[in-house]
């Protein structure tokens, strides 16, 4: 039986120079900097990102650019998914033969598809795809793949598994139950990085999580903790880690503040391609700080110039977390999931 | 610092007689039942009891039963929803009186109201209740209770707590992030059946769940393994409650897979006052099969005469749900989701 | 075969005392003034008339109000939703008794049914009420009711129309392919003011309108224009309704825009049941004057005593609505759709 | 002030041929079929057109061929939405030379992004492109337009009007009310071909309407008949057009009950890039027949080999849609809808 996919997996963030570009020198800095902080394995193209606002020849380079400087010292999965079939498994080819441990691919998006028309979609790739296949369920975003239809598409051996962003633990158990009987070796990973341990405990094998660009280190501990069954520390972690989501999800425009946050940890990644106005531009500066707070409360940066309101630290001495700083982060993050029509 | 309510709290289901009232030595019987099984409160006219169905009246005599019956042999929280807040506070001084432990107010329903009016309404009811008040979240059919507003509410001492039915596991963690630094007495109790051993672990106390009507001794049993740090032991029977919880929610037009439960229990708990047409009452009686295997694999109850597919206590001897049964009824249920807009 | 009902139906909204009951002699003189102002019916215990807020005594009392006031000079449509069949029916007696035309029954509420539940409840009404039943669906508050229910629904003489709050005029269209074939007396009634001459273009009889409590004059002045084929006209008019519609609706907590309206047009209908903060009465204070340079706008009301911004009659002197107001009006009601998960 | 576009613009189906590449000949063939028949203008890359599905260069390829095809004859609207804004400008430019009237940019998909993001966006192309821009709003599958956005958007002479695919009448109220006073060259076109004569009634200027891919001669008469103010006969034909629209947007996956009625009007087109599956191939067949019958119906086709269970015209004789066969599709639609999600 195959090995499965197990740990943290980071869907990397793209660095762009002044003119917009792929900045590759950053890019392969970036590289080994994930592989020495301890993350599992890298995953190129994925929503974080931002593979739609790339080309396809954009998307392409990223894939090799990846496998070549990696040289194998952790899996890489390849987002892979293209405007249809057939260049779809073109990339599943050409990053098969750039090394790549297998490819990601997002369920159908723009048109929201029936659950008929996602299985042939896969089954398609399946059938033709040199390279293992893993699934990617984002609901938010990409017709949903369903209960069913995992079941359907886990007879094809060419899939692997599946990395789902929905966040909801008792979808991931009823997958779990439906998939595991039959296929052992496939592999689940969570893609919603506040709820890692619960999902853990619910039986995942890892995540691919977003703010793995930004504290590496703190969702390998937070991954290692739980396996180690040290369950009350990490949920001790897991809270800080979902304050500091919720404030890079929810407070900018994915993906930028996990955009923001990797410039924290001294890399130059430039703006998105998504345009902003100036209020947005404000707002960033402003969040930029908080989020800083939050950061450097794990040792991992030093405080914003302008100081923190409470020591994270301090305030969660008694294992809880307290500071003003979280609450008011919560506050403000319902306001703008409703607005996205998210909630 | 007051002790929070913690355990398994059953929602209970009202039997009715063949005329479509109360059937009050039935419903004496059934608590007696709960209590003997292990179930650590009771909560008459929540949901599960079908309260809008009933007349203003007919709540009063339930609750007034309950805390007779009980006789303090364990806390009663009693729903005290009514009409209008001046309604709604009669029911509270009632149900005071009745020697109720405190009292659970859905959050107002139909109409869907502003955070700022939810606020206003469980504000004005703190302020003159006589008893210690728990707040009800259920968005699926009530207007929803935010991060902010619980966090506004829990700055009155008669607030004790909230019963969140959403299932959402980063959901809960905002709000118990929000409200415990400021309120460690605040107690959060999880309506979400299927997700408890997560939300347990996430830092819930407790839960008020439909499926402690049908399996009261499991959901205990879910409860003392997860607190004992028997992880792997209860995520191999929270499997099962999943199982069981989605073809009883999904399957049937709730709460009547938890109606057909209890009657398995050897409870004669009649006709739901929610009408049915033919095709209903057929599709009922055989899902009360399905669920009767379900459930006699636990050794509870004994095989449908016509037997089981296939015996789950077998199947999973592994340590892994595998039924056929378990399947089927996991690739059904999504579809009902989304034939009620839940999904 | 029987005549439609047809015309502008108020859902009336219910005047109350200081002590918050029923102000039976206000209400007794609003029934007139509706009636001198030319709504075609009466519409007791709505969703504008917040039924759920009342005692089910207090709404039998409203009901009997009305059919003593009219005396036969309007139909009345008397909700009669009650918390189960059997109340439902024991209400429809009553009315029966009293001397409505019909009764109005809404979808059932708080749980989500499925279609053949909804089917399963209304058949049983139907065969048992002694007085024609109209169907309500506002799925925004309650179970929706879809197209194959109201045609298999459609087959009971009893069932005479139903009243949809929708707005969205493809499914009206939808419901009356599907029942007008088999059932020409069949009435359709929109609950949406806004898109009233939209609805009547594609074929409905009238509209239950919460605006005819406030602008009963215009809502008539609407139905009489596009009945006599003055398109132009009536969207002019339609469009003034429209803006004054969003601002009740939507800034204010429903049915609350509406009550200030009324009290803008010389009744003292108190305060609603639904608390509110200090916040929101500031709010309320603040809009009111908005609402009154609308309504003055029509020449119906004086302006309020600070002045109106600018005349919108003058702006709309070359048949546009165009003043900034109205703008304004329109930019801030989509935030408030949205925050409460309506858009 | 410049003229508004007005009347029937198709959203263009792309013919394909046995290799899965663009079939120019039938495609040119196509477009004269098109003008031949009535239609005021067409829009390639739509969403009709599967943009998503094609790569960049058969987009650009698609748009050098109408253009070249149509020599000016009526209006070209080219759909030129990019990954982003960059690749977007290079296509508008492109465009440009090739003649387009103007082109039509979908707001941001995937991502679902704020008011304020999605205004950002449609700055930044107005600032900079050569060619006139009309928006495109499918809140179903991209980030929604807004009321204030749009009138913040009409600032730019650049941006000449806004195709809306909602169906929302109201709503399409709304963004005139907000827009027209200011921009009165402002073009509105609606996208949900079933409400066509409502919105027109509302004050649009026309629709970029997927049926007209099937039935150019009926959509352009339906537009023909409303302007003339023929208000009674319009809606006769618009009932049709929602039973032939419902029939093929949701009884095949989008686009292909609109390339099956493309098919039948003599049209190769080949198969769509999404995989099917063998249950939805026979589905396909099944559906023809019933799509045959409709669009037989109005004389523009014959009838499938094996008869059309009633003849509509002949049921329609008294002004009324009253076959059996639009019920049976009304009734299926609503189910699928949900399915989608969509409902």
């Amino acid at each position: 039986m195959a090995k499965r996919l197990s740990g943290i997996f980071t869907p990397m963030l793209v660095p762009l120079d002044e003119r917009g570009d792929l900045n590759e020198s950053e890019f392969r800095r970036f590289i080994n900097w994930l592989i020495a902080s301890g993350v599992n394995g890298l995953y190129p193209n994925g929503s974080t990102g931002e593979f739609t606002r790339l080309t396809a020849e954009e998307r392409r380079r990223i894939v090799r650019i990846v496998c070549d400087e990696v040289k194998g010292r952790v899996p890489v999965l390849a987002g892979a998914a293209e405007a249809n079939v057939k260049e779809t498994l073109a990339a599943c080819e050409l990053y098969h033969s750039y090394g790549a441990t297998a490819v990601a691919i997002v369920s159908p998006f723009y048109y929201k598809l029936s659950a008929e028309s996602v299985y042939a979609h896969f089954r398609e790739i399946a059938l033709h795809s040199p390279i293992d296949v893993t699934l990617y369920n984002i609901p938010m975003f990409a017709s949903p793949i369903d209960v069913p239809t995992i079941q359907r598409l886990s007879e094809f051996e060419r899939i692997i598994g599946i990395k789902d962003s929905t966040g909801d633990v008792a979808f991931m158990m009823r997958m779990i139950s439906a998939v595991r009987p039959l296929r052992p070796d496939f592999t689940f990973l969570t893609g919603w990085d506040c709820v890692l341990v619960p999902m853990l405990v619910a039986g995942v094998d890892g995540g691919t999580n977003a703010a793995s660009n930004v504290v590496p280190e703190l969702m390998r501990r937070l991954y290692d903790l739980t396996r180690a069954g040290q369950l009350e520390t990490a949920m001790d972690l897991q809270r800080r880690i979902l304050a500091l989501f919720d404030l890079m999800l929810y407070q900018f425009e994915f993906p930028d503040g996990f955009r923001a946050g990797v410039e924290m940890r001294g890399f130059d990644f430039g703006r998105s391609r998504q345009p902003q106005t100036g209020i947005q531009s404000a707002d960033r500066a402003r969040l930029k700080d908080a989020l800083q707070c939050l950061v450097s409360d794990a040792g991992l940066v030093p405080p914003p110039p302008g100081g923190c309101p409470v020591s994270l630290s301090a305030a969660a001495g008694d294992g809880a977390p307290s500071s003003k700083d979280v609450e008011n982060i919560v506050f403000d993050v319902l306001d703008v999931l409703r607005q996205r029509g998210l909630l």
